[in-house]
């Protein structure tokens, strides 16, 4: 069986293990005070030309979201999300557990505009029971998106100066930005996110780390007590130095960025030669989440050999599902994929 | 330096490191639903004598003490702690953040006591203004405590018979359940604990893994839906096998329970020795946390070579500090912090 | 100036006043264990025909809500609304405060259908991933809705039985009923509602009581422990025969359902007056809230003379807009509105 | 039966009523926006010398202490309290249903101190795992307390210079302040409170209101969306006038004072003829709640004719109970309740 139903089927980067080996039996202070947190922290924000940045570093993508979305709001302010959020359909209400309602848009393609959050906040105060209904404060987006789609620097740059004008913080979900940032059609750089966000998240996860999300906090407000708010959340990992590790390894070497264009690249060969055949898409993803829409015949007899994630039925007969591809795929997989589907055309 | 600060200073027991690389670029499924997880599953079960088990691997202790009792209760309902529980004082109001509140009750030795159980619940219920206090529903105990002390056999039993007479739920963290079964002075299984609590853990993080917590319930009514409050929680790992892997491997072999024997013996010599050099202690502890008091100045001289815990202070030339032994603690760090101590006496 | 903005602009029935002046010095028990409270629940119980029913009573609208639900709810579980429902929009997210997430269905009308409850959690349960979206556990419904719609008894029986056989729970949020079940499209009975929901309230705010909503609970399972939930989310009155003389004045001699039918024949006429002079409506509500779609310079006009609510913007020159009659409206103010909207076309 | 076991036993100030009845039919916005509201409001900043404060109304104590913390507190955030605190103990853990925890400190007579309050905060700070506790944020104080105990002018001066100095906002619940106010150890005014606060409340429930608390806001930072708590947390009276004209009518003729007076005076009487007879007394109560040791025999006689509510037991014999007057209670009523426990002496 050839898993492309996510992209978080294998271990890590060899290279992590080997530290990981290599540290063993070294003792270090706990909950992310070491010397590798603090390398890994060094290296993060260089990368994202961002000095002044805070860095920390959380176990798993939910905790993340709820850690920072709690962090920076009160009680009676909510964040502005994609319906298809992953914060809105895909995390058991782990924010509202924590007492913020998701004030969910409407998207067919997994982004917020600027227009959008405009309007949406503006609606708020117009309204004269504006006091009845909860506060927006915050924006969240993710990118890529859940769709796989990617947000151009333009929009991200129009989106953060809506935020700033309105008073909401614009906090990104990069639990795949290694695959967004790589794709042909990006036109972004991590300092251009470090400047057009108050706080974002570089995925580890699913970009070559066992776990791991590395928060970078660049708005002074929300760097203040965060600490509190990992532990709260149950994030602060006992051995944090497990978390510093990996992102070091990871930053170093331009590992982080070469592991995903590996994943971009499979991605877009998936995309290209599906194409190619005819096969149309769900929707026009150019990361490494390929969502084709397939005959149901077709994917019943690829499901003998390969995982992939059922989406959205599209008409009596085609479904559209979603392959995955990471760092870890392996080009022979995509073509033995790609060749069974030509073979059931 | 030598770290006696804490039992989570080192990575984990090498044959981990072993079993992650082996199995690194395996595909598998996420989210605990992968062969690892079901092997270790079954042997933690077996090790329990408790076949009807629900076993789930969550990340940390913070975050399994709050994903088990907040499954647990409904929104007016509160868990009995000894003031000195690690929920009650070390977890940034982790539970409360989850609507639930500590019913803290006095202890100088970090143990509840059936009585004192029998005596909060029935002042509860004679109270005519009951529904104006928060029903306790829960006790929380861990096993060792956080002062190193463990709950005899008889004791459980009694205390479980209270719960169940009462109607409340016991739940028993044993984060650092290894070393308290592997002490001279236990004389429980893990039998034993399976058969007089509802839900436990057995900590992995403190006792030879990188990271994780088996909660084993018991209880048929706690295992419903639990796997949603895993999620909610942030508890859901993504790459679930890594615990898995890690628990099925300090349970092959009898690794768990040697380990903790290593560690064990090690705080006994070191309990001894000091104890025949005329040192007192904060609290009789027969686990790996021990509890010495020292003269301040010999404190100030040690702080160059090792690290420790302040635990409180006796009198104005003396505190009680912590020294924690684990299963990577060399023996010849001990006898180093041993005789210097004697030197500095 | 004359109110037609809303159902509460004035205090109460005369009756009440009365009621609460000849019992002003009385002493009784407080936090609703009075025999007022205790003859109102009586009262209610036999025009329910739900003699084993529990009968409590709470202050106001979201207040009830909240309790009601975080009372029924787990941690994990939320509740389906419609998108439009009061728990939704208009409510600071009180329900979100509390943990849990309102799951909102589309709704042209402000009902939920049996079809799309069924829908809606067959869908939750045919996820592989589950347990990564909040578990349906309760409907809420309005009824009348927010839009002044009404559930016929066959709708409501359907949606029921679903419940039922879903395992969900069904509240009805009564806060208007007694026009609903006074409007001449209406063809249920206070019994009908109580033998097809687990638990409703009967509102008193907006039909004749200075404050106060009665919940009516039948399923055993909800009945339990409420009144720790009426505590904890602050609506325990301390004067709580307050609320019992109020609605023991409301439920002798027909009184309840008197005003309610006053309320209904006004708003009645105002809509079929507006319907012959060809004013079209936003939505066709049989019941106190009416929704004529006006020319934007007719309401400018009627501005400096009558308060009345915004609703949406219907085209360039149209708003949609409500009116409200009450239990205290009088009919010649009805007759000046309708003179002067006949002046303006 | 004759009830001195609570301050909440009647109704209200019959002033209050004439006035509800006279404005009964006026039609007025909502929620408190209404001119009574504004009246009301206006008296208060006048009498408490504070025009630039924000005055809220809202309900009940219960819901006006979660609002209040709430609204103030992020979620690592915790309030000081003294262990008797009736947030601590009397409200069903509605403050944790909010997040947030009770960080309890030890009181024999329900104050807390300035050291008190300096030595916990500097204790929190000291601590190298500082963000492993809650972060103390606001004090949290009753006048009287919830043992009739009341705060001098200079601990209350001293207790608000430590919260500035520390962070940490002091929050006063006044929900018998009039009781407070008008006994004659009191060297306090309204003034003096709100100067050496940063918010407080008024009770009316308990002095001579239906019910009704009167929240002044002096510190800038707590006023800011403090509507949108009030509508969160359930508080927001949709007749929100009830509010404004009870606490306007307090206010007016210095009715809020002249009743507290009363109370006190009879208050005073009681706890002075006791003492006369040789009774001792649980604590030193110098206001409206009076809590004599009396013998279990004498009590026995007693509930046949009076009500009281339980304090604690003293010894085998005795036990502590409490009596309270009011501004309703009737002198011949203490008269009686003294003949009778001289005569059973």
């Amino acid at each position: 069986m050839i898993y492309f139903n996510s992209d978080y089927t294998e271990g890590c980067h060899p290279a992590i293990l080997e530290r990981l080996a290599e540290t063993n039996m070294e003792q270090t202070p706990g909950y992310g005070e070491d010397g590798y947190c603090a390398g890994a922290a060094k290296l993060i924000k260089e990368a994202c030309g961002a000095p002044e940045a805070a860095v920390h570093f959380l176990v798993g993508g939910t905790q993340t979201n709820v850690t920072v979305i709690a962090s920076a709001l009160k009680h009676h302010q909510g964040v502005l999300t994609a319906a298809t959020g992953h914060i809105n359909v895909h995390e058991t209400g782990a924010l509202e557990a924590c007492g913020h309602k998701c004030l969910a848009l409407p998207s067919l393609d997994g982004k917020l505009t600027a227009e959008q959050v405009a309007a949406c906040v503006d609606a708020h105060y117009a309204d004269e029971s504006f006091e009845h209904t909860v506060q927006p404060k915050m924006v969240y987006i993710s990118n890529p998106t859940e769709l796989g789609t990617i947000y151009k620097k333009g929009e991200l740059e129009k989106l953060y100066r809506v935020c700033r004008e309105k008073g909401l913080y614009l906090f990104l979900d990069g639990a795949r930005l290694g695959y967004g940032l790589a794709c042909r059609e990006n036109d972004m750089s991590l300092p251009d996110i470090a400047r057009n966000t108050d706080v974002f998240y570089i995925g580890g996860t699913k970009v070559g780390a066992l776990f791991g999300e590395a928060v970078v906090i660049t708005n002074p407000e929300l760097k203040t007590d965060f600490r509190y708010h990992i532990k709260q959340r149950g994030g602060m990992l006992a051995k944090g130095r497990l978390l510093g590790i990996q992102f070091e390894t990871l930053f170093q070497e331009n590992r982080y960025f070469e592991i995903s264009a590996h994943a971009a690249r499979l991605a877009e060969k998936l995309k290209d030669e599906l194409t190619k055949t005819g096969v149309s898409f769900y929707v026009d993803s150019p990361t490494n989440q390929q969502f084709p829409i397939l005959p149901d015949a077709m994917l019943e007899k690829l499901k003998e050999n390969y995982t992939f994630s059922y989406q959205a039925r599209v008409d009596e007969t085609h479904s559209a599902v979603r392959f995955c591809t990471c760092w870890a795929t392996k080009e022979e997989h995509v073509n033995a994929l790609l060749n069974d589907i030509r073979a059931l055309q």
